[in-house]
């Protein structure tokens, strides 16, 4: 029962996304839901105010698989039984080491455990925990955090602020730019970051101040989770790619440009950056997203990839059609009960240069070791349109032109108490739609 | 007994440092070593080629005291005893965690326990493993890897290259530039590294090429181990910055050129240094670095810094009497017993515009978290003189002009079994004579 017209990549497009399987537990046969039995993406969760001991779940409809509380069950074999086993802990990390044969087993075993037909729904039920009664922990303990700058668009779009003549740097459409970011002020959605405080130097001025940041932004991006690792001097393949991505989420990569603007020359973005990255708490598995996959397509005018960037393996390694949304919530607007206004939308596939699988070649070409539980960012995911742009600093060109919420109110970048919001999902005509549930974080006053 | 200039500072300038203290272990006492009793540096070994657990070590002359082993005698009491017990583990984490109070009474312990008047001596023996006989890990797990670019005569040699006309950009004098490094590819004295690959694009091309780098180069650094960390959103001034500074070690920033060249546009270093970051075993604490303390001095013709990267508490916060020395071995000289050439011989205070303490003060002034292991690199410490530079880059002048060894071979950047080996030291009329053991790493042929 092979769905997807891309059956030829039988290890990636299975049984699992069969779209007319259904599960007993009902909201997940909503349509609607982000989470049918088709995504099953994984979190780290307890009970929310407890103080039990974080672990491993996957999402199906509105509730949440304890993956601990399966594991004693003993209903798994093979490889199965020690990729739940793996998922007993408080982080995904020992899971994601096993590869891509051991999710992908847990993932089968999954899918028939929590089908309609599942011989074992009672149990399974005493293993469910609403979405609504638990908070996260981060998926995993990241060693190291990258960021790239997958968007030409976006590229294009800051560089135009920067170099009217030359937006894009001649290095842009050859290599897959990326850098450092912190790890340890990564946090899962929910996050509520201070407004960080920073050297400014403004414009015609050679003296900076330390000031909070008056130019707060964020950054619409997803997140890449590496699954097995790669030794130190080894190189990842492009066509070995797909083997060591587990999955992706949302991620806000909060910027304070004018800290930016007075810091990054000549070592790149620093304190500007690092004071706080949200990514949202599932892990939508790049199994699930399989069906949702699109060909690498270059524009007959731009240089094809190096080869260690190619593969005839097209669609497997291609690109993704992810429909995004970016959205603000204001503290006016909680106040009155009023929705939060829609700042964008956008698709992955119409923003990214370079697909997942070309990062992670790229990142390990110089013989650089990823590790489970690190973390790519994609960079800023903005489209070729205005409705699609992924940053404050892109929309409102630079803080000159203030956008208007449906409230009223206005904005050039973020003011105290604004909470950003990130959402995404997966849709075609052969496949059961799949989300990636919210990313958001809030902007808190800082005292200096 | 105390000692020192700076005895005002009674909890940086103890009895520990008196010079008149001898261990009962004779090699800690011949004036010339690393490794006297008012050194006291933290390692991570185990005996070289067993399968025995890594543990926590401490260095007396040529020996390495077994941290676990003493544990086990209960010879310590209170914050001491707390203290060694945190150091029976496999890192240093948990110890850095505890915070300089614990550090310090550890360290008076140790001090007395190995004294010559030690009344333990027979037991403590029994704890001793000649350094000869280990191998070495990392010290600690490193959260997050930050590299830092303090050497106002490094930043101006290299802007030279760029920018003749304005060698160091605007905000240098005001901002303790620093980006994200690599946590991962961190490794141990004896780190064997592969020449990396990457893309590489001619002068005046504009197709680049994949290929191992021809222009691989070394940066001589410190590395700074944070002890306690702070909490996202909060601040450590540099009045707190003492108490979470662990202590020190040698780094070497291993970079390729010509991939730094082609990438590093507009985000900073990426694939040029990710390949491998290379430290010394030791971590020289804090405390131990006290007599070696100098007063923080600005030119008249420079900016004053910030309030915030500013202390009244000079000598505490102050610089470091550091001499470093750096050598490359090549493997004719290994093929020959030839000794190594000393390409350069310089000082961290006639290097650094910024202190150590300046350094953690601005990194966690957006209230960026630190946490417990996290490692500073302070930056290429070129001095202001010819013999004194940091790189290969700053010596040959770009490549241009090749610098001969002692033995006829010549140099414009590193060849594959070029071995860098780094070395440090600190003294003064007041104190004996500490350094930081050796850095070593050698680079490997690749295969593209």
């Amino acid at each position: 029962m092979v769905c997807c017209p891309y059956n030829a990549v039988m290890t990636f497009v299975n049984d699992t996304h069969n779209p007319a399987l259904k599960s007993f537990v009902d909201s997940a046969n909503t349509g609607t839901t982000d989470f049918p039995i088709q995504n099953l993406p994984f979190a780290v969760f307890r009970r929310a105010g407890s103080k039990e001991d974080f672990r491993c779940g996957v999402a199906i409809g509105d509730q949440v698989l304890d993956l601990t509380a399966l594991g004693k069950m003993h209903l798994l074999s093979g490889d199965a039984a020690q990729a739940v086993q793996a998922c007993s802990e408080s982080s995904l990390n020992r899971f994601m080491a096993l590869g891509a044969a051991s999710w992908s087993a847990l993932r089968a075993s999954l899918s028939r455990l929590l089908s309609i037909d599942s011989p074992h729904e009672g149990v399974l039920r005493g293993c469910l925990v609403p979405q609504a009664d638990v908070e996260y922990d981060l998926p995993a303990r990241i060693g190291d955090y990258t960021d790239f700058y997958a968007s030409v668009h976006h590229a294009t779009n800051v560089g135009k602020l920067f170099r009217p003549d030359q937006p894009l740097l001649p290095n842009y459409k050859w290599v897959p730019i990326g850098y450092h970011g912190r790890a340890s002020s990564v946090g899962v959605s929910g996050q509520a970051l201070k407004r960080p405080v920073g050297q400014v130097c403004g414009a015609g001025q050679t003296v900076p101040v330390l000031q909070a940041s008056r130019r707060l932004d964020f950054e619409l991006e997803m997140g890449i989770f590496v699954g097995n690792g790669n030794a130190l001097g080894s190189r990842v393949s492009i066509d070995e790619a797909p083997s060591h991505l587990f999955g992706m989420c949302l991620l806000n990569d909060w910027s304070a440009r004018d800290i930016q603007g007075w810091e990054y020359q000549p070592l790149g973005p620093f304190l500007s950056k690092n004071f706080g990255t949200t990514i949202s708490p599932w892990i939508v598995t790049n199994e699930a997203l399989a069906p949702f996959r699109k060909p690498f397509v270059r524009d007959a005018a731009d240089p094809q990839p190096l080869p260690y960037l190619t593969s005839d393996n097209n669609s497997a390694q291609g690109s993704l059609n992810v429909s995004l949304e970016l959205l603000i919530e204001t503290q006016a607007m909680r106040d009155t009960g009023t929705v939060p206004h829609s700042l964008s939308r956008g698709n992955y596939n119409d923003a990214a240069y370079w697909t997942p699988q070309q990062l992670i070649a790229h990142h390990t070409v110089n013989g650089c070791n990823l590790q489970p539980g690190d973390l790519l960012g994609t960079g800023t995911l903005s489209g070729p349109t205005a409705d699609s742009l992924g940053s404050l600093l892109e929309i409102t060109e630079g803080g000159k032109k203030a956008v208007t919420l449906h409230n009223g109110q206005t904005r050039t970048f973020l003011e105290d108490g604004d909470t950003i919001i990130m959402r995404a999902h997966c849709e075609s005509d052969a496949a059961v739609r799949i989300g990636f549930g919210e990313c958001r974080g809030v902007i808190l006053a800082v005292e200096l």
